[in-house]
């Protein structure tokens, strides 16, 4: 409920007007696990990092491309669906993603694994031919022209190279050894148009002009503690722009 | 690989010889979810916190008891394997639990959600009267009897509670509220001989006889920075204990 006087002239110190001092940031799943869904860790780091703001977490209703078995690393015959699976990182707390309403929301943010590239668009199978979801593609737009910031991880920032040509971006490292596996990436996105920032993997890089945040996350060879800590600068930023 | 002389002697400086100034610890999971599996947020708060010392993450090789669709928050038809869900919290690096040895290894943590009261033991059903499946007891007084310490979060205490009677544990609050919707937990516990001591959601309680750490966790329901908190201060625990 908005009632109708910003925060920091409010008298009431009612619950309702103490959540406008909060930032309210819409969080974007995939699925559940790095090989069909969202990455497992960065999902979690960013509902750590945004404990203190609102997150409100959301989902397209819609199957996953397929589903993989990770301890194998090999696709099985199951069917599952994008919203249920992630509700599992959600604990139920989760929207369909076509109820989302940039009105009501400060910020957005997109973690990384697989899913985004199978899930919310073709990037696995179709690289910079890819299709991106129109649902997630109307929803990047409505915060873009909101002027309301973005942050990505991993390998979300191919969404805004396809969407936003001529932006700045960050998926790590543009050159391939052990230590950035995925280096290519950063090869195609410079071929959509944009501008890729090599950064370590507890960096991220602001693109201020259409305010969006990223960092390399898992896309880096790196302990999981590095991973939580490049996500929380991203979401630190994040919150600061909104 | 031991290379015969302990670390704080070590003259070589090798990796093999640096491997063993940190911690090694066996992470137990059950799943991946909160209502059919292990909880994704303290499992993945454990690994990070575990970041700087080594994790080696382990699960049965079994059936869940069944699958939870996590929107609705009702069983379904599929079936799902614990090892193969738990793969993808470990991104695909883990072992069978048959295949534990506690001779390599300086501790133990189990994170909470219910596949520990479903799929670890049969809490879920039965309550005190459950049977820990006997691979899990196993293991749980192997180390035990080694005298390494073992941590436990959010609902897996129980399976302490039902294995070393009279030892000490917290699972939160033994006195149902909005804050602690599953205090009876604390309260059945009692009954198996165990002491509960109450403790908030960034505390945690050490059995120090029985080398046990515990922490509530999402016993509690409070905000996610909370449960990192809590899990980390018992993860550190651990290790000092190691």
């Amino acid at each position: 409920p908005n009632t109708g006087h910003g925060p920091a002239v409010c008298p009431c110190h009612s619950y309702e007007c103490l959540a406008l001092l909060f930032c309210k940031v819409a969080v974007v799943l995939a699925g559940c696990g790095v090989y069909d869904g969202s990455e497992i860790h960065e999902s979690s780091a960013v509902l750590v990092h945004l404990s203190r703001e609102g997150a409100e977490v959301y989902a397209p209703d819609v199957d996953q491309m397929h589903v993989v078995d990770h301890v194998k690393g090999q696709p099985t015959q199951e069917k599952r669906n994008v919203l249920v699976e992630s509700a599992r990182i959600a604990r139920g707390n989760i929207k369909d993603l076509a109820k989302l309403d940039v009105k009501g929301l400060d910020a957005l943010i997109i973690p990384g694994g697989f899913g985004v590239a199978k899930n919310l668009s073709t990037w696995a199978t179709q690289g910079k031919n890819c299709i991106v979801s129109k649902e997630v593609e109307d929803i990047l737009k409505a915060f873009h022209a909101a002027k309301k910031p973005i942050g990505l991880c991993c390998i979300s920032p191919v969404l805004a190279a396809k969407i936003f040509p001529g932006c700045e971006l960050t998926v790590g490292h543009d050159t391939e050894c052990e230590k950035w596996p995925y280096a290519k990436t950063a090869e195609t996105m410079k071929e959509l148009g944009c501008k890729h920032v090599n950064k370590h993997v507890t960096e991220i890089h602001v693109d201020v002009k259409n305010k969006l945040v990223t960092t390399s996350a898992f896309m880096c060879n790196a302990p999981i503690h590095e991973i939580y800590d490049g996500v929380g600068k991203m979401v630190k930023e994040v919150v600061r722009l909104a």
